[in-house]
């Protein structure tokens, strides 16, 4: 296997990503080759025994930055390591990109560049939510606005990629809504939930915010924008926990002691809700296996990304997904009829 | 200042209705009524010692329960607590009402038996989200699907309610979105942002989810989806972070000492994120003053929601938002040309 990785992308590059890479060729045979600026590169590679058959590095002069906009970063920065990552898996020189840069532009790489899967309307990124029982949230930010049948092609997709990367058997499907009857929620979702039904999905029904971080479902569905609130509000429902527990650690020195005895519990729960653990997110609907790391990964999300690339490829999710083109497509012309 | 009670919503009514309702004279010099089943309250009413010239029982032969359907229930359930309380707003007999029972029984009484204040398009919960800073989440519910003009009345009603009952000094107002820039998130609240603009409001533009429980801005607006979603998600990202300290707890014996010795501020912290403190959530844009308890809501959210009560009447929030029609017309108005 040939995993490509972006070594310019997010906040810790290049230094965390070389670790990571480096870490995780020692758990894997695969071949992997970083992309970004060699200087750089190689001088964090120069701290780390290797087998350096297995690991080499392709130069580029260009970087996208956060600060870019993503259409025209991609057409206009040929050699950056997103667009030269990207053409990688499109000339088939690569089996996944892996990067934890800007995201609108891995999207719209993979979009302009690798190209959708003929039929799926929407390619969308999904993220493993971590807790006591990880599930898939898909979508997690890539579209804003979703018609039903777009809502119907995630699920498809989050499913398929849940029973052959995650390891979970038949797994359950449910609607993000605002209560679990059919009649609630917006018309959208109610018209997906009718779609639903009429697909081979281990569909599940309705679920609530409330139910969502208990791993309630396997796959959670929603539209980019729920996605992208479900995930940053955990972050921040998390910040501000800690933040009021170092607030109230500071005033009695009694209560220091207890938090130093509880401090390894904390860090193992800290640990259970880390999404590192799992590595990135995949874009799921174009012709080729790409995965979004989080900005902030350091050495072992990299490592972690890395290893879960290798069921994505291996159990062939990109051309299981193009299987289902079919399906997805009755799905629209129900749509449309019942629209 | 005349205020009725529902005596028969919730998980917890009459028992700790009554005692909220008792608890809550002691502190301010209001009459209350409780609607309800007289004989129940009664037998709870007579545990305590209290002004019995202050505190009176309206008895009702109905219940509206959380399985009745909103629009039906209002309709034929004449005699319930609910219909009963909100007749005696619409009546001028009492100057607020204030229920733990069925929202959509709640909002729909609120609508079709006191009545939109003319001009208002969509009357909105807005609830009061704890925390570090506390904020006014507007809309926390009611409409799931909301145009752009309607965000602009979720924020000016908003930002009156939170200057004049919570005591915000001119509000910063902000919505939510999927990133700070006006280029961001659906075309609903990429208008929304421009109209917003244009208003008196101390609009401070988009604020991503992530930045939500900080209380980074006073009145976080949102359509009721969006803000079911960031109700129901926090309480279910508290469960989840308790549920893990508990699982950690059980592990070790020293390690129970340290969370013995940490208990207090433990609980200390769960009462800064408790709703409780903040009794209960106004539905403005109808002509009358109405509070949503939380269904779970205890005595003390009950004694909390009834005195905030106070300055929701006193300080003529429902005049104040008649007299900012005005405003939301000349918005709406700015929407039809644009749109």
């Amino acid at each position: 296997m040939k995993i490509v990785v972006d070594g310019m992308g997010g906040d810790h590059s290049p230094t965390e990503i070389v670790k990571g890479c480096v870490d995780a060729i020692k758990e894997m045979t695969a071949h992997i080759t970083i992309v970004g600026d060699e200087t750089q590169i190689q001088l964090e590679l120069e701290k780390y025994d290797y087998d350096k058959s297995r690991l080499s590095v392709i130069p580029t002069s260009e970087v996208i930055t956060n600060d870019d906009k993503p259409v025209k970063a991609v057409r206009k920065k040929k050699d950056s390591s997103i667009v030269v990552g990207m053409n990688m898996v499109k000339d088939k020189e690569a089996d996944v990109f892996i990067s934890a840069g800007n995201t609108g532009a891995i999207m719209t790489g993979a979009l302009f560049i690798i190209g959708r899967i003929s039929g799926i309307d929407r390619p969308v990124i999904a993220s493993i939510f971590p807790g006591i029982k990880p599930f898939l949230l898909v979508d997690s930010g890539a579209n804003a606005e979703c018609k039903p049948h777009n809502l119907v092609e995630f699920g498809i997709m989050g499913s398929i990629y849940s029973e052959k990367v995650l390891g979970m058997e038949n797994p359950s499907v449910a609607l993000v809504n605002i209560g679990e009857e059919a009649s609630k929620g917006t018309q959208t979702i109610q018209t997906a939930f009718e779609l639903m039904k009429e697909t081979h999905l281990n569909f599940q029904g309705n679920i609530e915010a409330r139910e969502v971080p208990e791993g309630k479902a396997n796959v959670v569905v929603c539209d980019g924008f729920v996605g992208n609130v479900i995930l940053k509000l955990s972050e921040g429902i998390a910040d501000l926990f800690i933040n009021l527990l170092k607030k109230k650690l500071k005033e009695s020195f009694l209560v220091k002691i207890g938090a130093l005895i509880m401090s390894g519990k904390l860090k193992e729960m800290s640990k259970e809700l880390d999404y590192s653990e799992y590595g990135g997110a995949p874009i799921l609907g174009v012709k080729g296996a790409v995965i979004k790391m989080h900005g902030s990964s350091k050495a072992k999300a990299v490592k972690n990304a890395i290893l879960r690339a290798q069921p994505y490829v291996e159990n062939n999710v990109v051309e299981m997904i193009h299987d289902e083109v079919s399906q997805i497509e009755s799905i629209k012309s129900k749509e449309m009829k019942d629209g």
